[in-house]
């Protein structure tokens, strides 16, 4: 994939006399830059029922044609190829200088005045001059450079943006035809970039910066934030083999309560370096101004109180209907997969602990294929659901529908990843002996004794060993193999496909300038719509999938690691990895993602916060459960459990408390850049102004000035201050004379 | 005490050569504007030990002549006048428009910076052009008037901040003789306010307006505040009533769920009220730039990163510890607190319900003499000691130390407010009947046959009535008695000083000087200088004493009143007095409050949202002790109290989880105006920049043109869009067209 930007010397001697002085310049490979975003326009093959196929195909093209002039109007150049696949248009974009920067003024000026700016003053000095200096005022733009990531977010702002504020509003959302919209991979940097990160241990923050200068800060803040825990679980880590070597019995309170502080200063740990990240990659604040959701569609068009302009306006009460008619369509689909998750469980339970019949060597691993099957194949179904019902909430700003989204993923792989240990606790080990006696009835072999927590730990180390060890092979390997497949298919497939379009064009008589435009495509250009092509070909990024899997990682170390202490550290050394993997994932075997900018992580912290939460049920009922003293047969042991979890809960609280008050003591480093610049630019505008306070505040002074001299009378005799010190004096020497 | 202001035709003949053309306006007494403030400079008639009488008096005039440098160096006019007691000096300063202005300005500059100034949109459209219009930037400042309070908040500044921050550093915490300063009462002003309040049922908002015009923000979102609850108390009374005529057992857990329902639905109302007014009286965001806390003190002197000063520096830890090292003391002294208030419940229960001895009838009343002078007294040395402990925690900011203060503050109210309806519901009414042995052996005469819930009620009510009244009575009825008496007595000693005054002057030769200025006194700056001794007398406002009753109060209702319905009801008609009674303290028997400003009513908030945190607690617990079917006296029952305790604490965060998501779906109308705002402002800027273009971003302009020529070759052939639409429409139709 990474060839055709990289590699060879390519002959273009034969072009060389229509492009006397630039032709050169490609000699190593056309750079991903000349082009800005990709769309991607797909029709269907056959038109839908109730069409002809005259109708079908001067729909699609009308709709090209309006999409095209809507790039044009907003002075965006753009060129068409055909895509590798039939029916489908590449529409290669190019945003010009002349019109980006008018753009780019817009969002500095915006980002200035919104307060998201502040100087960028990071370590190395590398930028020593913030826009408080550079007079920000006087139409001076504030002196930072032009990243990749930023120039291309503005560029697709520019291309889905409403009319009115200043796009071409081109987008999935708005136009039936188009399936996507992406940008091209830097390959040349991608491959230093991995290649530097596999000689050292840690990433550093300038490898941070990197992202964020050419992904953006929301895929820079996710792997901010894998660095930043996985430093944090080197703690429990310790803490969970010193306990596994130390402690007989692994459902430890104190252990348990450890961890729960561990949970809650990182998590505060985290939100501080969040906050300094802002500020050091300059969106601190930015989130301040919601973006409207494209999907939102109102009752009514009513005008907006802030800009004047006709907006799609919904009542609060019908949005709040809607988020609340859809909490039962996501209990029924989590209710569906909890079955699952629960009859996968059974199956294995089962096939573990009683079977003994035929084939149960063979059939051990069956449960497995439920969970890299089955699992997957629900969950997906659960994901498209939610994805119909958050569309149907209908919200207002990007950030709710993703908050809203966010929640429902979670619960998702809050299900998969945790139903079966709460199961086992809850359920199959107090209760699992009821069951025996049923075995018998139904006359099923089996040579089981005594549920114990065994089970549990044994349930846990299979999440944590066999799970992200399968995750890691479908996320890394597979694709992979993929990548090793797919070209060779893909240019069999091109193959076939060229010949194919050679045949039509000859066919179907193509306008005789589309086939010169052709034929003087350089080999430069066939490599560069090569690699085109291919990424065409990936999937796009999906970053709640590599955040979902390490927030409910972290509900691993955080909720169950009383059963099982190593957990930990097996996840320390799977995040090493981890961290790896997804730095390639993200540069090969998916589309690059679109620059987006982020300020957190947003709502995943509010569900980590959730999980510290839990921890403390978890905790406490585990420690009370499986003392060796507790009957766990008792009636009274449920509503002592319950005691325990409550009081746990408490516990928390007063822990979150303390540990909040005692962080926030210690100012940031963020807090203090933002004062520093907010005093550098106080005092740049009282430099500026100082001299013109005559002007200023002419009525105010005018008024006060003619009150003044009413008070002339009170305060003719009292302007000196000698006078009114000896006075003074002289009273306090008399109140000490006289008696 | 208002009649020197606003009354009478004063003789000013016999001067009027001296003053030709100014003396007439003191016709009408002299306004309270001639003096900005009034320095209370009070010494120790007697030196201290170990110190010779001369070389206190003349450390006293020392410290006085510095003072007097620090207040003439910063350009602030003063004069000094003897004080009513002995061992006083008024100083009366003031501050001249050409020296407040620069300081106006600045501020001014820091409010834009800094995101606090919003335009003033209010409904009657008084003040129609915000600073967006009257281009800040070209040195014109916001067209807002100077109100009163604001002139009074930022003289005040002058005089007490720091050298380095504009101020003169003259403070009761830097200086020693220093006892207090502040402003003149504007009489007329707070007569005719008064008066019209005595008209009408309800607050306007613009009569709040007249407060923050004149008291400042801090004061008016008090009475913003109190009107605000004591409206919203109208849904309880209502329910209150209803419940008091249908519902048998008063102990019922809808009607406790619907109070907790109230008051979380109430405190989340009140803070976009709160957001709303910041908005409206311009002081939006202020509160995010913490003022430094005058008594900080450091264990070194560090280069601050900001402003590059050197300030005090304390460690964190240091910090904190002395955070936790205070909390036993705060815990001695609420143990010491709720000993008296257990002492004082102990006595009125067995006077009330079990001494049937001599002086029964007599004995009765003893209880509330408890109440009105032991408690208080009790409660007065508990707040002396904790704000010697705030004063040791070292607080940085004044937010802080306020917090920290607020805190403990509400810990000894909620003793004395709550302790005893406590140890009733959970001690008394489950435990009492084990007493009654007891009494028999001590012999002790009773008639008493059953503890019952009707204490917890007589308890409850004793509070809202009796308690209220009393407090009314104190803070109402006896200052009005002593405002009726002190003067008697004022003028009397008075009199008997200016005896002595002259006695002394006489005695000692006063300098001529000084003896001249008092000849030329005019009657006018005689009845003046009374009015400055009459408010010299007055005590401090004290604004917690005023929002701790309401927060008390609102715990009343939210907490106690599944025990008695009709509680919101008579606090409803309690506070219809209560804001009126106010109103009154703040302009008649209190000095002037120093104008500052507020954002929100701060800390009280959060110990409202704890109130309704506990009010689930009461709730539960009471609807399971006293139903009619649980048997107290069962050792189960205890632990299944925690438990429906414990389970309607989750109710709680569910309901309030819940009404906090449907609340913020409606856009308040505070958030809509700062945007406008902020549209506005960057409408304005983007317009007056949009000339200059060329000028910006030259740096990156010349980077991205330089590559944009790299670029030419692969899209010198497609600058025409229309050529692009015919070769893509032609694909469209050739891949309908062939199959």
């Amino acid at each position: 994939m990474t060839e055709s930007a990289t590699q060879g010397l390519v002959d273009t001697g034969r072009f060389s006399h229509l492009f006397p002085t630039t032709s050169k310049q490609y000699a190593a490979g056309i750079p991903n830059s000349v082009v800005d975003y990709v769309i991607v326009f797909r029709y269907a093959k056959n038109p839908p029922k109730n069409t002809s196929r005259e109708a079908y195909a001067s729909q699609v093209s009308q709709d090209f044609e309006s999409l095209g002039s809507k790039l044009a109007s907003s002075g965006l150049l753009y060129q068409v190829k055909q895509g590798a696949e039939d029916n489908t248009l590449l529409i290669l974009v190019h945003c010009p200088w002349s019109v980006l920067k008018k753009h780019l003024f817009r969002s500095r000026i915006h980002d200035f005045l919104i307060g998201v700016r502040v100087e960028d003053v990071d370590e190395s000095g590398r930028r020593d001059s913030g826009h408080a200096e550079s007079k920000t005022d006087e139409n001076e733009l504030p002196r930072h450079d032009l990243t990749e990531a930023e120039r291309l977010r503005l560029v697709y702002d520019m291309i889905t943006l409403p009319v009115n504020d200043g796009g071409a509003n081109v987008s999935p959302d708005t136009d039936k035809f188009v399936d996507s919209i992406f940008a091209l991979h830097n390959d040349e940097l991608n491959k230093s970039w991995i290649q530097s990160w596999n000689k050292k241990w840690l990433i550093h923050e300038t490898d941070l910066q990197l992202i964020r200068d050419h992904l953006g800060e929301k895929v820079a803040m996710y792997f901010a934030f894998l660095q930043n825990y996985t430093l944090a679980l080197a703690v429990p880590a310790v803490m969970g083999v010193i306990a596994h070597f130390t402690l007989k019995n692994t459902f430890n309170i104190f252990y348990g309560i450890a961890m729960m502080i561990w949970s809650v200063v990182y998590l505060e740990l985290w939100q501080r370096k969040e906050r300094n990240l802002a500020v050091k990659w300059g969106v601190r604040n930015f989130s301040r101004h919601d973006k409207q959701h494209p999907g939102f569609t109102g009752d009514t068009v009513v005008r907006d109180a802030v800009t004047g302009e006709m907006v799609p306006y919904c009542a609060p009460w019908r949005l709040f209907m809607r988020r609340v008619l859809t909490l039962p369509g996501v209990a029924i689909a989590a209710a569906g997969l909890s079955v699952v998750v629960g009859f996968v469980f059974m199956v294995e339970v089962f096939l573990h602990e009683y079977y003994t019949g035929p084939f149960h060597q063979f059939l051990h691993y069956a449960p497995t294929i439920g969970y890299v099957l089955l699992i997957p194949t629900m969950s997906g179904f659960y994901t498209k659901w939610v994805k119909v019902l958050n569309d149907w909430e209908n919200h207002k700003t990007e950030a709710g529908w993703e908050y809203s989204y966010t929640q429902k993923i979670f619960v998702a792989n809050f299900l998969v990843g945790y139903l079966s240990l709460f199961i086992t606790a809850y359920v199959y080990i107090p209760f699992g002996e009821h069951l025996l006696p049923y075995l018998d009835v139904f006359n099923i072999q089996h040579n089981h004794q005594k549920v114990g927590t065994e089970r549990l730990k044994a349930q846990l180390m299979y999440f944590i060993i066999t799970g992200q060890t399968v995750g890691f092979f479908t996320e890394m390997i597979v694709p992979r193999i993929k990548a090793f497949i797919l070209p060779k298919v893909m240019t069999y497939f091109n193959k076939g496909k060229s010949d194919k379009k050679i045949s039509d064009s000859n066919s179907t008589e193509l306008d005789a300038k589309t086939l010169e435009a052709k034929d003087v495509m350089t080999e430069a250009e066939n490599k560069f719509m090569q690699k085109v092509y291919d990424e065409v070909a990936m999937e796009e990024y999906n970053i709640y999938t590599d955040y979902v899997e390490m927030v409910i990682q972290f509900g691993y170390v955080s909720v169950f690691s009383t059963i099982w202490p190593l957990t930990a550290l097996c996840c320390l050394i799977n995040n090493m990895i981890e961290i790896r993997g997804d730095a390639i994932k993200v540069c090969k075997y998916t589309r690059r993602p679109t620059p987006r900018r982020a300020e957190s992580i947003g709502p995943w912290l509010g569900n980590m916060q959730t999980l510290a939460w839990l921890s403390s049920i978890t905790s406490a009922s585990f420690a009370y459960l499986y003392r060796s003293t507790t009957d766990i047969h008792s009636p009274w042991t449920p509503i002592f459990t319950i005691m325990a979890i409550m009081a746990n809960e408490h516990v928390f609280i007063v822990i979150q408390a303390i540990v909040r008050y005692a962080i926030q003591l210690v100012p940031t480093w963020a807090d203090i850049v933002a004062r520093q610049q907010e005093f550098k630019l106080k005092k740049t505008w009282l430099d500026r102004t100082a001299n013109e306070e005559q002007f200023v505040a002419k009525d105010i002074g005018s008024k006060e000035e003619a009150s003044n001299n009413e008070l002339d009378m009170f305060w003719m005799e009292h302007q000196k201050p000698e006078s009114e010190l000896e006075a003074a004096k002289a009273t306090i020497r008399s109140s000490f004379k006289s008696d």
